[in-house]
């Protein structure tokens, strides 16, 4: 179910060639809490500046969402650009420009079609709704190289009532987050305060959207906002409470997460690749991540090859502490190499394991460390290649 | 002219399929200074061990190269197998194990056929030869999936008197040194001391085989060596002369590091990527790999297409320093972003520059620092995913 207290509309308001949805506005019945993670990027679209002023608050009344064109590297007419559209946006729902978030993704160093924007922001105001159909629209037209919309729900029991959640993000290319993702919008109607609403939203950014990749390139856009209407009427902040919540959002970033790899640009695996056995979390993350981020491994499993030489020696070069006396690796739960030994396996076995799954899970331990995390990317096809070798500027 | 003191070797001793050479020596007429950096990866061969406990030294003799097999992740038996290696190549010359060094290359997790070895050592030994074509025959016989032998010959004069460099080194795949290389050897008759080869030697990789990437994977295997016959009987300790001879050391290494993205697996292109105006040469260092490891750069390469928003978006996530209102970015000396705003440009004139010509030279200024630092780079082809995909385990 959507949480209640939002409303939300996505159209076609010229920005892309191809004439898919390109605006969606999402906005709330009364001020609202919201908080953001951006990207860490230094070069930065206009229109993460203008967030990270405005986050966390407790006045949100809406965002507005672009796709087709990121708004970055575009100067000091890309900052006017941008706090245009929080205007548009704020006189159309009757709200000041500071209430009014603002996201934008898409090709870098091109200026908006601000008078197509402009019409665009006056249409979407009119048609917001809260049907499930109008989140579906929303969620539609903030896609870019996406082959499908995503979308996450979930939902927890309080004190006998119901809170829920839900979310949207678009991904395909350019994923490589840090501290962020590429756009994604968790939504609840639970009452929250700002500063919990915060912490809880970057507690859950850390262990799901930034341990996803496709290529690791992270963006100029990446932008993850989760506003929290209150509606439910059910307030969220005793120790319990609050980790009961934090748990469900997290999952339910987990699942948004995952999907942005499984749509990855020419993706024909997923790739969940396991750290135990790690001195801390965040090394376990970077073993993780340096895996991920190899060519050789991702191609690997493209070809549906148990090459496990490949994302050992990833591992040793990841920077983090690695005992190979104590090293283990399983491709879909067989089992390849053994306290840093080679082991006897059937090559074949494994490979049409992989070829009949999707989802690709290696499981590294590294040592006999308390620590563990999981990185989800995609694989590494000519597809890919081919699809960024001729994607025009 | 090749450097007096050496002879060489390359056979095929029958460790590929393939039939082609995978046995090389080289060895020096009297006890000479070797000095050798190796991969900062904690997954290493054993090969890598050993001559890490060998070098620097002033007692080297020989140095035997296989390629075909790693000898990495091979274990106790991996270990046991090299010093073999190591002593059935002394035993073949006479000198003592601790006098021979070993290079290993090829894939990772396979025992090395010892039988054929032992044959193929001893036959290499009985055919060590001092001319251009005996060079050739061993740089050949070091190649994995290389396209052409890479070698490079470089010379000094010193008080009146010539010194001569030579240097030869395989690459292809797996390549994103750290502190040292792939397989790269380099040879002079100067007389140098341990200790000043040593430095000079990893000034030198710092400055070459440290700046060039293929895919960014930092391989088990990584080495160069440089050998010092000494017997031009120039002797190389003032810091004149020193610092004569490390430029053109250095200049070889870089003349040889170039031509291993330039034979990259699947590469059509080498990119030089050079940054200016940088805080240290360090940050320009990482800023530049950074470029050089974003697969979206490098498929723009192979697409040619003058997409100036990945190259400055993957500066900008590199974690250096960077003022995007003082970056100046060109590709093929064309101006394409200034000051850190989009600016017009010619992009079929640019694309056209970057179709015809083999090198495509990226110019990025991030800020009015006083350093800069080049590195070196393939494409991103379908060809690499492909051969990736299908090479097995």
């Amino acid at each position: 179910m959507l949480p209640l207290g939002f409303k939300f509309s996505g159209i076609t308001c010229g920005i892309k060639e191809s004439s898919a949805p390109d605006l969606a506005l999402i906005s709330t019945s009364k001020p609202s809490v919201a908080a953001g993670v951006y990207t860490q990027n230094v070069v930065r679209a206009a229109s993460i500046d203008w967030n990270r002023n405005l986050t966390p608050s407790d006045k949100f009344q809406a965002v507005v969402i672009n796709s087709g064109n990121a708004n970055a590297c575009t100067g000091q007419q890309g900052i006017q650009d941008n706090e245009r559209m929080a205007n548009l946006t704020s006189q159309a729902i009757g709200a000041s420009p500071a209430q009014v978030l603002v996201l934008s993704t898409g090709v870098i160093g091109h200026l908006l079609p601000m008078d197509k924007i402009e019409t665009g922001i006056q249409a979407s105001a009119k048609i917001l709704g809260a049907n499930q159909d109008d989140f579906e629209k929303a969620s539609q037209a903030i896609l870019t190289t996406d082959k499908s919309n995503k979308t996450t729900f979930g939902s927890l029991e309080i004190r006998g009532s119901q809170i829920n959640i839900a979310g949207m993000a678009k991904g395909a290319g350019m994923i490589g987050p840090n501290m962020a993702t590429m756009l994604a919008i968790m939504m609840t109607d639970a009452k929250i305060s700002m500063a919990n609403a915060q912490t809880i939203l970057a507690d859950a950014a850390r262990q799901s959207f930034n341990r996803i990749s496709v290529e690791g390139h992270t963006s100029t856009n990446d932008a993850l906002l989760l506003i929290c209407s209150g509606e439910s009427n059910i307030e969220i902040s005793s120790a319990e409470d609050l980790k009961q919540f934090s748990q469900v959002l997290t999952d339910s970033c987990i699942d948004l997460a995952k999907r942005i790899p499984s749509d990855g640009e020419g993706s024909t695996h997923l790739v969940a690749i396991e750290i135990t056995g790690a001195k801390s979390e965040s090394e376990a993350d970077q073993a993780a991540r340096t895996i991920a981020m190899s060519a050789l491994v991702k191609t690997a499993i493209t070809g549906a090859d148990p090459n496990w030489g490949r994302i050992v020696s990833a591992a040793g070069y990841s920077g983090v502490e690695m005992k190979i006396e104590e090293t283990d690796l399983s491709i879909n739960g067989h089992v390849v190499f053994k306290n840093g030994q080679p082991i006897e396996f059937d090559a074949a076995l494994i490979s049409q394991s992989m070829s009949d799954n999707f989802e690709t899970k290696i499981q590294l331990k590294i040592g006999s460390g308390p620590c563990h995390a999981t990185h989800w990317t995609s694989d590494l096809t000519t597809e890919y290649v081919r699809f960024n070798s001729q994607y025009t500027t």
